[in-house]
């Protein structure tokens, strides 16, 4: 449920201009702490950095996760889907099937068809089927907000806190796709304005075709001891998440992570930092040193983009991240990280485009 | 998945005076239509009538659903839980785990906790552990927002569609207890004005406390062809949906039907009939004839109301619901019906209170 420390970075896609505030970590213990009944058949519960819940059935995990998306635009269905399908693929279980809820705002309902195209679209490519869910409008929201439950069965998990020392950590695909897509839909005219060409910017807001870590996940999953699906807080907040979750001191190595050209110019352009930016599109994943080349062989024989660019150090009650440029220690993050998108609304407030 | 029938007279509980229309059946087709891959792991997916999904993990049945509450009173965390858990105890699977999203209002974080407190007192009273979900305040949301997925695993489950000729129609508890709770909350000053004592108002909205059938329904599964949770459109709407999802022609006895007096009176004064006003907290039941009596000596030793309301007639490629009075035909019901919570919300615009 490391969803509960997304701000609307994750919801400030395309067009929107509010951002949130992070749930302050005493409101983040509150939501856990009021979860009813205990069971021991819940493998996995709620919990900073851990995306899915795990519910063991008797040797055959199933593995859920929620996460709502709100927005204006039609993408709203493609994202609601693929966001949830990552949570439940970084678990090792395939997403199988989706109960999703449409709230229209009133009189909306000629919204819903590109929606449901677009959910049925996510879904086909990731070979789910929507099982059921509620569609309405809904008093009191003013644009459409899907919510996917996407659920999965394993017989094998793999959790944020099992990272172990000596663990390899490796990303998967590129780093901020999913926020350099944001960036190119919000900040389009600020961007042209600072020079960045057109053809960059329709570049980057493709990326959110590319936000899925279904496929690489299940290829590697059976040699993992932990992956993670960057959100809120990019690169350098997932590691974070994996450092408490785990209970462990990571190193990360900032010339080895791997980004698109667009994402370097774009953030380079916005002066932000492309490792503390949203980041869905990438998978991180921890692994015990004798299966790394086999996980490396495994992704790049697919044609997937892979870097090793960390390992586990050791166990720690103070869990952080280290940051390395070459030999050098740059930055120590030792809680949370605010996302650059958070950030860069503040700054751009009210309305960056105007 | 009859939720996608629903109009917002679930969502206009409390307070709220906006009633938005029911989904017509080519825009529930729309929805169903677009479910991504067809996987026949799913033996009940999304269809008119039926409330769960029914996903076969190798003769375990995992069953699912998730419905939304957009309210403002912090009742919202109880009325998820419960209507979702219903949802899931009709198919005879017992309710276990719940993911739940709460969406806040822009600087709402003030509201969470009496949520919360909410979700976890249902959860309890039910047996569900919390096992994730996701929290934010999210733009465009203008009031608190709960949306509950809730689990289950059986190893016999019963759909909507499983009522067979034959079949004698119980419902356990009493009628309309949500509806009366709802117009007790929003139609309190008409009620007052129009004689109703305050007392009777009080403890209609009570009956909101009385709306899960969690218990009830899992104490007949393994007895019964069918169960359903009436929702809107009432008990009528619920007959007509198990109608709609057996093929069958049904009769129901209306004198036979009970309700609580405060709900006749609330009733009477408001002009509406009972029988089609939106209806969580009640149970209805196909039984086969020979197990009848058992399923009620079930029911009453354990202090349930319950009710031998109608029968299954016959299979019918015209699926409807023969109201009698009597032996007198009253009312032939042959579509979907129309909740009287929305007719009146339709009368009574812009707002019945000013």
């Amino acid at each position: 449920m490391s969803s509960c420390l997304k701000t609307s970075a994750g919801q400030s896609r395309m067009g929107e201009c509010t951002v949130v505030g992070k749930l302050p970590p005493e409101l983040m213990n509150i939501v856990f702490r009021f979860h009813g009944v205990d069971d021991p058949k819940v493998i996995v519960g709620p919990a900073i950095g851990e995306d899915a819940a795990v519910i063991n059935l008797d040797g055959l995990y199933l593995v859920v996760h929620s996460d709502p998306i709100t927005e204006a635009a039609s993408r709203v269905g493609w994202l609601a889907v693929n966001v949830a399908a990552n949570d439940v693929a970084v678990t090792g279980a395939t997403p199988r099937w989706a109960s999703i809820v449409i709230l229209l705002p009133e009189n909306g309902i000629g919204l819903l068809r590109p929606i449901v195209e677009d959910i049925d679209r996510a879904a086909k490519e990731l070979g789910i089927a929507v099982v059921g869910g509620h569609t309405e409008e809904a008093p009191g929201v003013e644009k459409p907000t899907v919510i996917a439950t996407v659920m999965g069965v394993t017989r094998r998990y793999v959790a944020t806190s099992g990272a172990r020392p000596g663990d390899v950590i490796i990303m998967v695909k590129h780093g901020a796709l999913e926020g350099t897509a944001i960036l190119a839909y919000d900040f389009e005219k600020m961007l042209l304005g600072r020079g960045i060409e057109r053809e960059v910017i329709e570049t980057a807001k493709k990326f959110l075709d590319e936000i899925s870590v279904v496929k690489p996940a299940l290829l590697i999953s059976d040699i993992t001891d932990a992956m993670h699906d960057p959100t809120e807080g990019g690169i350098l907040g997932a590691l974070y998440e994996i450092a408490h979750a785990s209970q462990t001191r990571i190193a990360v190595y900032k010339d080895k992570v791997i980004f698109r050209t667009e994402t370097l110019k774009i953030a380079k352009t916005l002066k932000i930092d492309p490792l503390k930016l949203i980041s869905s599109g990438t998978l991180l994943a921890a692994i015990p040193p004798d299966k790394v080349n086999e996980a490396l062989h495994r992704l790049s024989s697919r044609g997937y983009p892979v870097a090793v660019i960390g390992k586990i150090l050791e166990k720690s009650k103070s869990p952080c991240v280290e940051v390395y440029e070459g030999k050098k220690l740059v930055e120590t993050v030792k809680g949370f990280v605010k996302d650059e998108l958070a950030r860069l609304w503040e700054l751009a407030k009210p309305y960056p485009q105007d």
